[in-house]
């Protein structure tokens, strides 16, 4: 039998129009001879309301209960959606985590899933039922309700495409699919037809909207094809997989631009550059819960350097506390921070044995007299702090001079 | 170990605030020793949105769905409960049907429980943990989710309390407990202390608002004892048990007056009295998903005899058209209707070997010059039809006349 998963977001089931729209387009689907595997999140605004409620009751939910409640949201969903296939016809039936059988680690509101048994899934596409997940929950060996964490349906569904082999996980949003840039910032970003599981993870900028990296690096690791596409209209979308493109033998593919101007950076200049510096300034970021992004030391000169990194720019006020503690501890200079700016990024995979690509961005921001306060490049990445100012002007030159609009 | 189960309501948790008085209750409840499972509804109002979210998918969902989504309403406010008590200081675990183990048979929207597996709920009480449990709802054995049906909180914490042993089921609502009669029509009615099973039963029209019948029947096969009680307060309520009342080994104990005025009587004339009308007759309105209440048959006189009965006000038209088509179809005569009516009962055990009961009741009535339409005499309980404008007086003479205002 050829098996088809499906996943809708809290968007595309917003409300009770929404939801039979969905169960048409389940419908028409379903083809004879096609297992058809539905994974839907819980109404846009359902775990908001959830999330207030617990929050009524007491600042700190224990995490067991939190599990037990929001885990509802999706089974409301699935419950709905369900109802809305059948009454167009169709045979459907939902499933909550436990229902399906979907065995996590006890991790609760950011479970693991470590086994699924889909024993139940089988017998009901046997009788040719659509099947209905509930996504983003599943259980523990002591049958306490866990939730996956931000993005959990994704997983969900990918987990269940690669346990049921099947041919696609199909990941409907309200975006046409994975584009060269973000289409609201760069009017002349075109949509991709395909890309690799890498670079879809670097386009993460972009791609967070349409699904989440963990659901990618699950992905990727078990080889199931995602098909990111729209669930307002049946324009084809963006296929994620392994599978080389040919293209990209011959010539540099550039995937897409990608543009934050979320971050802040912090620079501690006359760092003592001996062994361990480094270790104890990120440990100390680290322990106050802070993600590091760009990290930047020049070349030491006459035995200390100057260290700059990125940080959410949320967390700059705590972090530049944090830092100022540190550097009077190891005796480094002065403290400082500049948030006015954004990041630009290029994405593609092979671009590191070619020299000329760096050069080109580079080359795009000179000519638009654009200047360039920091550079880290990764195997499938250059990236680019600029001033804020400059940073949206930035994205549309390089993304113009990597010939992105003629795709 | 001692365990007490208590039951709360819809009313009881109706939003956050009242949660954290139950908390603090069921806190308050928790003495070392004993173990504490508390059964408890949706929130108010949860139930008729999720209804009305199902109403707009579709006219007429499925019954498994429907139970799959309504059930969510207890899992939401169990687990809201189990964080007030945990914010309270006790430590508290929710659980769901699936759960707790309540297999239960295949009736969608009103099953039935077959079984209780209790190991997970006796685990938590040995770790010393309140244990919140989500009421109304089961799992058959596919591991499809079921409910109870109407009153199916009341039904789960008597059918827990009879597999735990429990010592007592403590039912919590709105009133104080059960009345001689409903104190809005007689102001002078007075809480009983106790009652048995049948009295409680009989004393439904009453009882309706504080526990439902089945749960009643179910307490009483397992011999599980009941104390209705408030949750607003911390008066003692009824008892409800098998145990016989000293008193009523002397003299008639009537427990109390009921009065309803919900209902309609319908009279067929001359009809023919031979074999088999009766039933055809009653079958043709069972047909038509029509409860019949009282129905009198008088002596046949030269072959012919009146029937008259009564049905909910609500279906009076349907049974009118119901009965005239029968009614022509075995050549009796002309059907009337009369829906200004009111039934007035007593209740209490021991009243058919104290023939003077009867004639109190007939007495208080005839003081009052109030004509008695019907009467219908069962082990336990006298009803009287009277016109619905002599209703409240009646209710109100009989409950002096039995002095049920000095209990």
């Amino acid at each position: 039998m050829k098996i088809i998963v499906q996943k809708y977001g809290g968007t595309s089931v917003g409300d009770t129009e929404r939801i039979k729209n969905v169960a048409r387009r389940i419908c028409r689907a379903k083809e004879p001879g096609v297992g058809l595997v539905v994974v839907v999140s819980a109404m846009g605004g359902t775990t908001d309301e959830l999330i207030r409620q617990a929050q009524e009751i007491t600042p700190e939910p224990s995490e067991r209960e939190m599990d037990q409640l929001i885990s509802t949201g999706e089974q409301i969903s699935s419950a709905l959606l369900a109802m809305a296939v059948q009454h167009d016809g169709s045979d459907a039936v939902s499933l909550t985590g436990i229902q399906v059988g979907i065995l996590t680690d006890d991790s609760h509101t950011k479970a693991r899933i470590f086994k699924i048994e889909p024993e139940k899934i089988l017998e009901s596409l046997d009788e040719d039922k659509i099947v209905i997940v509930a996504g983003f929950q599943g259980f523990n060996p002591k049958k306490d309700i866990t939730t996956l964490g931000r993005g959990g349906s994704d997983t969900t569904a990918v987990a269940l495409a690669a346990v049921l082999e099947a041919d696609v996980c199909e990941i409907y949003t309200d975006v046409d699919g994975v584009y060269t840039a973000d289409p609201r910032i760069i009017p002349d970003a075109v949509k991709l037809d395909k890309i690799s599981y890498d670079e879809m993870l670097e386009l993460a900028s972009l791609g967070a909207k349409v699904i989440q990296n963990r659901a990618v690096e699950f992905a990727k690791k078990f080889n199931v094809t995602l098909h990111v596409r729209s669930s307002f209209n049946e324009v084809q979308g963006t296929f994620v997989s392994e599978e080389a493109d040919t293209m990209s033998m011959e010539k540099v593919v550039i995937r897409g631009v990608t543009y934050n101007k979320e971050e802040a950076k912090l620079t501690i200049t006359m760092v003592p550059d001996t062994p361990g510096v480094a270790a104890r300034i990120f440990k100390t970021i680290a322990d106050g819960n802070i993600n590091v992004d760009m990290i930047i030391q020049n070349v030491s000169a006459e035995g200390f350097t100057d260290l700059s990194f990125t940080v959410p720019r949320p967390e700059l006020v705590k972090a530049r506390e944090l830092v100022e503690e540190i550097s009077r501890d190891i005796g480094a200079g002065a403290v400082s921070v500049e948030d006015e700016i954004a990041k630009v990024s290029i994405v593609g995979v092979g671009m590191k044995s070619h020299p000329g690509v760096a050069a080109t961005m580079f080359e795009a921001l000179a000519e638009e007299k654009i200047n360039i306060m920091m550079i880290s490049t990764s195997e499938i990445k250059i990236s680019c702090v600029v001033r804020s100012d400059d940073g949206e002007r930035a994205a549309r030159a390089i993304h113009k001079a990597f010939g992105l609009d003629q795709e």
